[in-house]
């Protein structure tokens, strides 16, 4: 809103320094800091708020050392995460652009499927939550939402070989407005695929190569896969969250690279130079992606080990949804495999360790195991890792696969 | 040596793939994910040699929990980090580079200072290391050769006001080659001043107020404040190197954030975009950097709590003297108060806690304390704050820092 207020005073008056708030890198630095220090400084007090509203979490019993000590840790730590994200982007951000929009409304709505599960886990004491049936109906509620409006809405578009303004001859500079590439803005399914020079795939081939004619027909495909996506990556995201500042350290990384993306995709120059789909008006969402990141690593301060507070489903679901609209937003979810291979990898832990288990139960009558325990992490626990080791050594990973992602940036 | 070998290749074959070696972002990118291999991998091996050498530095006893578990734990670990960045930059960067070969030299002198330290430490028995005085010939000597580098060199040179290529008329781009900005290249002692717009501080004016034409003296005041800076920040990185994870983390951080402005400085577009100090040939450094960045982290998989390995003065001078010729090479020491306030609170605890000591031991007759115990980390120890908590709230503190000085950037 300070954003809407500057632009308004920046047309009626003038005034010294009122140029800043049109700078998105400078919009983005301070809402990092606004939300690092939010989360910081307001999280002790949401935290106190919550152990005075519940016992905590019952923990589930893995008989693993130290887990007594950790009953009465309240858990919705997620709220800090929102609050600190929110807040930053309301101020900071232009709320007419579409991306932030869709952003917005992806955090209130997954924080709220969240919350709802954390509630009735935590007062109901059922432990089932919302018994995965309403979680999923959110997860596909939330797809069709974002697919719904990546699809149809007027302003996401991309401008294919756009060329940037020091490119251009003298005669189109004069001729031209800055910001006015030569290419079209066109809507469009094309998304990037990694590790391929000037390779995009597009979804809508998926259904027209039945008949060249059902281009405009290509949402039958398309919003499933944003569905799935959704849905993958948000659970990803919850499965992560087992021991103390794994799912918040992980995503802060994934998040950072994301911006990267988004930073660079919004920009003409940039995405210019280091031959990226240039994708109008998708630099606004850094604003966003840059809170989301301050807020995390604040989060961290109360989350890591020894934790003072658990994020709950109300954050890990609602990150993950986030996680996965930003990437479909910059069209970069064919690298979500590799960006969250760690989500990726505890999903496969706990899919590979139940299917095992069920077929050598009806093959052996035995049930038998891969790992001690699933996901991953309470594997590595059980092997006796201190949980602390753990979490960085996750974090490094995922630090190594943030930079493979990069890379398919510039091997393109 | 793969960079030059590829350079050569280029210039007498044509083959596919071959201008990848020409990108600064390419090679920093492989930089980093060799460097992260090699701290990983081998940083096991190296270990397991330091145990069988030493028996693990004897620990100072401060009557702190869990301190007897740290006996045994080898010390010199930042011969892994020295290792995992000296062989990405000797592959990857163009090694005729005067920064990269500055900065290749810091590495080494130091590394020899700190493992000689270390040397006496662990085998000689004598806790006193080199008696400080050895170490402090090792400083002011590093600071000698990097001062009269930086001041004498004919290819450390700055360009002021250069005009990047966009920005440029039709006549000028047809008649000037791509780097060649409209302003020539000079050799400069001025530095950047942070927060001001649009203002720098030359060295030489320390000097010249006496006299105008002293201006060639200069060095006789830049050298001794290059050596300040370099004995300052190493000392205040050996300082930080007290619990597991504390400096290795906190310098990627600080690391990180040069790499960005080395980066921007040393790219004419992003630096006239940006409005930072175009510093020709600075960028190159963005491969040291990365490697850097890559072995710190990598190091963290075994130096996090609880650690297997101790940097040592091995790690933490060196890191120390490559962040102050960092700093330096991109004329942005004057933020070193800010970007590195970890080192500088800590330093100050010592100097503090031992300067209120003394003082009041003449006044009262009986020494009294600020802190529990310093450097600062071990008194929120003594607070009971567990090791790992402290550690990833340092952290935090530094990324905050970290973002503060980027936004200077900004500002100015």
């Amino acid at each position: 809103m300070l954003y809407h207020l500057f632009k308004y005073l920046d047309q009626v008056y003038d005034f010294p320094g009122q140029e800043l708030y049109q700078y998105l890198s400078f919009r983005s630095a301070v809402a990092v800091m606004l939300s690092l220090l939010i989360s910081t400084i307001y999280g002790k007090k949401i935290i106190n708020y919550l152990r005075r509203q519940q016992i905590g979490e019952s923990i589930r019993d893995l008989g693993l050392e130290g887990q007594e000590e950790k009953a009465g840790t309240p858990t919705m730590g997620g709220i800090i995460i929102i609050l600190a994200t929110l807040v930053p982007v309301l101020l900071l951000a232009n709320l007419t652009n579409i991306y932030v929009i869709l952003l917005v409304v992806t955090t209130l709505w997954m924080g709220v499927i969240g919350f709802l599960d954390d509630y009735i886990k935590t007062f109901k004491k059922s432990k089932e939550g919302l018994k995965g049936r309403f979680k999923v109906v959110g997860q596909v509620g939330l797809g069709l939402i974002v697919g719904t409006t990546l699809f149809f809405h007027p302003e996401i578009t991309i401008k294919e070989n756009p060329v940037a303004p020091q490119n251009r001859s003298a005669v189109e500079l004069v001729s031209s407005s800055e910001e006015v590439g030569v290419a079209q803005e066109e809507r469009s399914t094309k998304t990037t695929i990694p590790f391929f020079k000037n390779n995009e795939f597009d979804y809508a081939s998926l259904i027209t190569w039945i008949n060249p004619n059902w281009a405009s027909h290509a949402w039958l495909v398309f919003i499933p896969i944003v569905i799935f996506i959704v849905t993958a990556v948000s659970n990803g995201a919850n499965l992560t969250d087992g021991i103390d500042g794994l799912a918040a350290g992980s995503s802060a990384i994934i998040i950072l690279a994301l911006g990267l993306f988004a930073w660079v995709s919004g920009n003409i120059i940039f995405s210019d130079y280091l031959n990226v789909m240039y994708i109008p008006r998708s630099g606004e969402m850094t604003v966003f992606i840059s809170s989301l990141a301050g807020a995390l690593v604040g989060f961290l301060w109360y989350n890591t080990y020894p934790a003072q507070v658990f994020m709950g489903d109300t954050g890990s679901l609602t990150i993950g949804g986030i996680i996965a609209v930003l990437a479909l937003a910059v069209r970069k979810e064919l690298l979500i495999p590799i960006l969250c291979g760690i989500f990726l990898i505890e999903n496969l832990s706990v899919v590979m360790q139940v299917g095992w288990f069920k077929y050598t139960k009806r093959k052996y009558g035995e049930g038998r195991r891969i790992f001690r325990m699933s996901p991953l992490h309470h594997h590595f626990q059980k092997a006796g890792f201190h949980e602390s080791k753990i979490v960085v050594r996750f974090w490094i990973i995922g630090i190594f696969l943030a930079i493979v992602s990069v890379v398919t940036l510039k091997l393109r």
